[in-house]
């Protein structure tokens, strides 16, 4: 039986492994594609090229950028002495859009999880203390995620931190066992206004 | 507020017009693929522009296709006295899943639509006409739609072609699997009109 041509079975595997599109959305995707307008499929190609080539990840705080130091970094109107500890880059943004925080940002790379042998070396941790050393930071904000691995790695760097500044967790607004980026802008900004000491 | 950096803006504005992405799903598979192993955006990007070079319109029946004519129309076991009229090219991709059946295609490229400004010149209708002359064709199995307009077209080519062939149109009854309860009232008044004798 005549299945699919060979460059379309390939597309619709690709497609298959970006996040949230099954093999039902892949095969309607493709099929769009090799039959849309030409100008859009080359669009498409070139977007992700370039994004891919364009976005790196700003030396200091580790957020997505396309120059290094990125906008938020160089800001010269954000508080310099407030820096807002995230999972990933994605996480910046998600607090940004919630618009309430004028600090900075601090990318660790993920969490501590001994399950998925992540620890604290795998994690930009000695990147975030050479920072503290060397700006004039007095306040660092904790917004990870509030699952086990999310509080183990706040306590962990709470009291890693703890000896030259005042280390802060964002608020239990969020919904346990999610991630910022499902978190609405309210809960967000709830959730920066009302962080709490680590004691 | 700085927002995001402009190529992945350029990236998500771009996936959102994909069929079934909003704008969340645009943003999450964005920032998956400008953090993710370069190869991969590579392997999309390139795999998105070759389909959409290495894929064409089979030049008989309309169908997509690396080879001109389609492996179909060029299969020497397919009975070439039978042509399934559907709408569009992935329609062909249904039908042969289904397995069971052995002719030819044609694919009509819409469906008469006053609303939509589509008439009959707007089909394959005369590629259709050309295709009847010369092929040995001696029935003709519609496989449009089975709302207001695929029944539309579906008369008005019976109409045209009636003259040199058998026209059929595919049954429209209850779907396998499903029971009385969930079917509507058109479905169930076709499927009482199509009844047949048990054999």
């Amino acid at each position: 039986m005549p299945s699919l041509p060979e460059p379309l079975l390939e597309l619709i595997a690709v497609l298959n492994k970006l996040p949230g599109i099954g093999p039902r959305s892949a095969e309607r995707i493709a099929l769009h594609l090799v039959q849309t307008d030409p100008a859009f499929a080359q669009r498409l190609s070139q977007s992700v090229l370039e994004a891919r080539q364009r976005i790196r990840e700003c030396s200091l705080c580790g957020g997505l950028t396309e120059r290094d130091p990125c906008r938020i970094c160089d800001d010269p109107h954000r508080d310099t002495s407030l820096i807002c500890v995230v999972e990933r880059a994605v996480d910046i943004l998600a607090i940004e859009k919630a618009g309430s925080f004028r600090g900075r940002y601090h990318v660790l790379g993920g969490r501590i999880s001994p399950t998925n042998a992540v620890g604290p070396e795998d994690l930009r941790i000695a990147d975030l203390e050479k920072r503290l050393a060397s700006e004039p930071v007095k306040e660092v904000v904790l917004a990870l995620g509030s699952d086990v691995e999310g509080d183990a790695t706040s306590f962990y760097l709470a009291k890693r931190l703890a000896s030259g500044v005042r280390v802060t967790r964002i608020a239990h607004g969020l919904p346990a066992g999610a991630g910022l980026d499902f978190a609405d802008e309210v809960t967000l900004s709830r959730a920066l206004e009302g962080r709490r000491e680590i004691q």
